[in-house]
């Protein structure tokens, strides 16, 4: 359990279809669609990192930089790219395409804390991290000023 | 549309059962059901409000302190405390009752900045907002400060 | 047990914004869908008052008096207005409004009995009810009624 | 369009395997399960009769006589009883066979009334029904019964 | 056990009603939603026959020889045709009506093989089946045949 | 549109966790909730080479070599292999990874037909491909074998 496993093994991609059902009556996607998808994505990210039942502690500010609308396409990656004793940060990259102009845009980044449990639902130990691109590796490093910054907030 | 409303014409409530679907294999609730709760909750109120079609622009850090299982009782409260030009800040708080011992609990509180829309998708004019109760003006004076963090949080 | 509860512990409010997946493809929602609605806030409402697990024994006539269209918002409302030895009888309130113009019309009442029942399934006492509304005193007045009425029908 | 059509022209059956999701946490199905799927078999069978959308205007008393529970099958029959000039009445029987007993039990009977409309959502005029069961024939004699007693009702 | 059971004991139908969360943004229906109305009702009419638990072994080929809109009624009918030691062959036939013309047109046929499982996931035997129309005596004829085409492809 | 493209544009992975609602009562996954998920990954993967959208005409045999169970993750993976004038081949494969062992097996594979089509639902002209892998180009070089047995099969 205390080998650390690259990032590789729980990047996780993920391709949704914009339907109807997914979008207000103007056709442009819910909020809570794309949340909801960042969190099944970190969910599957996280257990596949730690091989254990996972709980979302939290998840940073999001900011939906654009939108998408019903025959887009949605792409999402996430990837572990920190850890603690028992929580792991996933990081989520959500991005946007039209089919029909080929055209991609960033909707959003998201971080999330997750939580590995076990059967009891209690905290359990998970394994470290090896960030393997660049960007992983930023993302490694600034994790420590990530989980001061949300100790300060919790404190207000 | 110039006449600030009262934050009552906003507030709303919901309650909803815990359901298996709503659930993890082990019964605890998905922080993207709760999520998807909370946004849509945001939305009814801030469509309340401004009387446009809403999209959600952001959603600030969530802390899920504690967690709902099957069978327990999730209450939603939301309401508008502070207006933009286009945008609502909505102020969502989740609690969860457990039925058999009569428990609540806080699960998260959440603010969001949904922006009203016209036909076209265009950002439009909101009324004002008077908050009504203590928390509400407090949260209504804090607004300038969050919005500022937000700035500063997003040229990173 | 014994004590008699007031009928504010069991009120619930909902608040539905219809989606098109609600509603057939000329956009009106479905009967079945308000139906389920209010069966849910029912159930909730009667697991409130009783602390239990139920299941829905009768529902009595439903008049849809008028429609609801993609984009409205459905407001429930429910409440317990009277207790038998296991069953409790909620009553629901269902309205409409329009977000443009802001009408607010009746779209159905609805009394349905709920039934508390024990880990095997077996109807389990419920504690009586104090009505605190006049609608909710005339409501539990004409309970004996209705269970007549009831009773008289079903022998037909 | 006058031209009565047989009853078997609506006739229509659904049969349904009761999952999860469709049930408590006890395992026990939920009423508004139940009458969403009277609803939609109902607004089928009044659709097949009058070849035009249809909305539910009236759902009589439905007595929950028996359960279901996850693993069983529900079983649906529905048709057309009786006509109006717009309206239809859908008369609609519920059973549930436990798979591994064979034992087959009522769950409910009821009757809807369902209101073909046009284009525009205006009630639109239906063509009449020959009964062709034993049953059908008394529950279209007994129509103009029900008629009065459900306006009685109303006028309370 | 053994008693060989009639076909009209496992003949089961089905009536949908295609709404918009079934269908792309064009309004045609997902040929993913039809093949899972064909292993719904598959699965049903195995368990009929078997009274067991059942799970699909495998589907043969299907052709989706026309679609499906918005508003159409398809209609499923499956019978069980041939049976082995566990395995059950399940014949089923999807037709489209469209409400206004009234027109009907196949829109595929399918066999799935569905097996009879126990409590712990394991293949338990089913009774035999006497075909009862001319088509189901054809299609039970052709049993063997099929088995051999399934193990040869399988080979490859 | 004459331009081949690369197999790589329309190369498409998802990842299920597999919940309750998606299992028979002793968590089973049920075969549509596959051949579902297959549907829907096989009409991205042809969307994203046509950028139109498009219908399924076939399913070639599924045979569903191993079963998947709750908190399982499957994983699809799909690609176009082949093209006609207006038609795509698309494959399939679904694998399934058991958490706590890590053990994954093949569920399934799957080659479909989806057909691009315009506005008005007619089939439509799509580019050819350059198939990138070696089991990519052993699949292209089939293709034409395949044609022949569906259409002989198709003649019976
Ligand atoms: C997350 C949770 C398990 C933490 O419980 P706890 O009693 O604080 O446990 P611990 O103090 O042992 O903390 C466990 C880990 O969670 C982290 N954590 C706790 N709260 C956190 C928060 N708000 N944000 C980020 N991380 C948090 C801790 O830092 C610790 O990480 P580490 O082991 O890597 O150092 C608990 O708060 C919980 O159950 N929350 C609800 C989770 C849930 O159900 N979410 C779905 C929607 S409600
Ligand atoms: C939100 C959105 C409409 C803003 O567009 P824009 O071009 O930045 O428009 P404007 O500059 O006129 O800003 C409109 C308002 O949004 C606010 N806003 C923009 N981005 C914001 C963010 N990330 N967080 C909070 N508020 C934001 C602005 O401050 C402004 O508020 P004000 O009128 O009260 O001063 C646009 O970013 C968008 O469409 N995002 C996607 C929304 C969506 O579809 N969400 C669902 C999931 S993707
Ligand atoms: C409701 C149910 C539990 C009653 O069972 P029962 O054997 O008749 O039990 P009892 O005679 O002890 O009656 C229990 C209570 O239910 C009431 N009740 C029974 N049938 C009723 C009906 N059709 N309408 C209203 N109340 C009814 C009784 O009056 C009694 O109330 P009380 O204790 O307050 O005096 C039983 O009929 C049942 O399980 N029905 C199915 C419930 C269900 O699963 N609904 C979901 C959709 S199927
Ligand atoms: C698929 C469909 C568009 C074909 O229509 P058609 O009138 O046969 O059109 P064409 O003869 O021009 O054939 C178009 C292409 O489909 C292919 N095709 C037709 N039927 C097929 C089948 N059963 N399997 C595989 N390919 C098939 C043809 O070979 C042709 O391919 P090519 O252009 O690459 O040579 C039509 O059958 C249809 O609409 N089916 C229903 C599709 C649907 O809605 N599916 C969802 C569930 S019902």
């Amino acid at each position: 359990m205390n080998q650390p496993l690259s990032s590789h093994v729980s990047r996780t991609i993920q391709t949704k279809l914009v339907l109807p059902p997914d979008t207000n009556h103007i056709g442009t996607i819910f909020g809570g669609t794309v949340l909801s998808y960042i969190d099944e994505i970190a969910a599957i990210t996280a257990m596949k990192h730690s091989k254990k039942v996972v709980v979302t502690a939290s998840i940073d500010t999001v900011n939906f930089l654009s939108s998408a609308r019903v025959g887009d396409i949605l792409m999402l990656e996430a990837v572990v790219v920190s850890t603690g004793r028992t929580s792991m940060e996933v990081y989520v990259k959500v991005e946007c395409e039209n089919l029909e102009t080929g055209d991609r845009t960033l909707t959003t980044t998201s971080i999330l804390t997750m939580v590995a449990t076990n059967q009891d639902g209690k905290p359990t130990k998970v394994p470290g991290v090896i960030p393997e691109t660049e960007e992983e590796q930023a993302l490694h490093q600034e994790a420590q000023a990530r989980k001061h910054r949300r100790l300060k907030e919790n404190e207000k």
